[in-house]
């Protein structure tokens, strides 16, 4: 099991992008509460595998986002299986998991894999693409997918998803003030977190901020994107 | 609250057909355990309001199933919501729901409502045509959409939808057994039961069997559909 209830901030890292042994070491030990291991294309069972053997070496939580049925490695720490609420192509909605638990059965571990609910804010994104997400939202509109999230499918998680670019820190502290409120959900925020400004900042509109691709740019200052106390 | 885990037996009444006073009446005393209004096309709020009114001089449960957010009427026992699973136009998968949550946004009395997965398996249905659901499934599609209800999307029900004919019962009984053993799911069996020994058939493969077009056809044989022991 995970603690995720107490994680403010997590690095994701992307197999399909090469990444040093310093560098990986300098994330594993950078004080972030755990490492997610996700990505929308070109996500293969061998890079995964091999990114979960360099990370093994730390001691923090690593949990695979499950984005490809083909690319499911056994030995992490936990599932987090997107569920993409806005998503208007039916072939991305509920049909991959589906077919993910057609192919695999009684196999799957429920206890150690939990669905996240995700609003995908940015057309312009891989994930957005590729699942046709209607992403000219409202305030309402987004609050009420957290509440069909919490209310009517029981998700843990909420995913605000901005990848690649960083959203109006307003409207994302204004959804999570609303389903805070009223909603156990756990909410993420995504996206174009670059500096620690921006991440102090996001970090007023979710639990938990995710940083990306900044690792891949600017290891330094992706580091320093996590926040004091935990150094 | 409802207490639909001792119901083996309801019947479905559809707000957009006639019945008589009479009818009504040896319905709702007949031994049944529930009354679930709903139905696919022409359904109206005040459709809605003239059949709850009259069913709310007996005892029994009465529960609305939410096809259309403009027909939600207030004061049933309890609102079902189906989730058509296996649909593939993507207006029929998530979106209804969010559109009505964003509607009624914090007045919904969600310990009231319930989310039903439906599995829509009669390509001829008014609701598969609608929903323009995928009906050509093995067995194993169909325990992996209940999988999918039970462990991903912590749904209560699972219902079996033949809609207008009645299912193979060897697979209706293969889906259950299957399920019961791995979820905590309540099943429900719906479509073309239209006498008593179709009803005992279908409780080998369902907690709860729904009547509803019989009804409408042969009330005699509707009213045998009630298991004897509740007469």
């Amino acid at each position: 099991m995970i603690d995720s209830q107490y994680w403010s901030h997590v690095f994701k890292l992307d197999p399909d992008k090469p990444i040093s042994d310093e560098a990986l070491e300098a994330i594993c030990e950078s004080g972030t509460d755990a490492v997610i291991i996700g990505g929308t294309y070109g996500i293969t069972y061998e890079k995964v595998i091999d990114l979960l053997g360099r990370i093994r070496r730390y001691a923090l939580p690593c949990v695979l986002e499950v984005s490809n049925q083909d690319a499911i490695v056994p030995g992490f720490d936990h599932y987090f299986v997107p569920l993409v609420l806005n998503a208007t192509n039916p072939e991305w909605i509920l049909k991959p998991h589906q077919r993910a638990i057609k192919a695999f059965g009684t196999m799957i571990p429920w206890e150690d894999v939990s669905v996240v609910g995700y609003c995908v804010l940015n057309p312009a994104s891989a994930v957005s693409e590729l699942t046709q997400s209607e992403t000219n939202l409202s305030l309402d509109d987004v609050v009420a997918y957290g509440r069909l999230a919490a209310h009517m499918l029981k998700l843990p998680y909420f995913y605000l998803e901005y990848s690649g670019t960083v959203g109006e820190a307003s409207f994302v502290q204004a959804v999570y003030q609303q389903l805070k409120k009223e909603t156990d959900l756990h909410l993420f925020y995504g996206g174009g977190i670059s500096n620690r400004t921006q991440a102090e900042t996001m970090l007023n509109g979710a639990d938990t901020v995710v940083v990306g691709n900044v690792i891949y740019e600017d290891l330094r200052q992706a580091l320093q994107t996590v926040p004091e106390g935990k150094r």
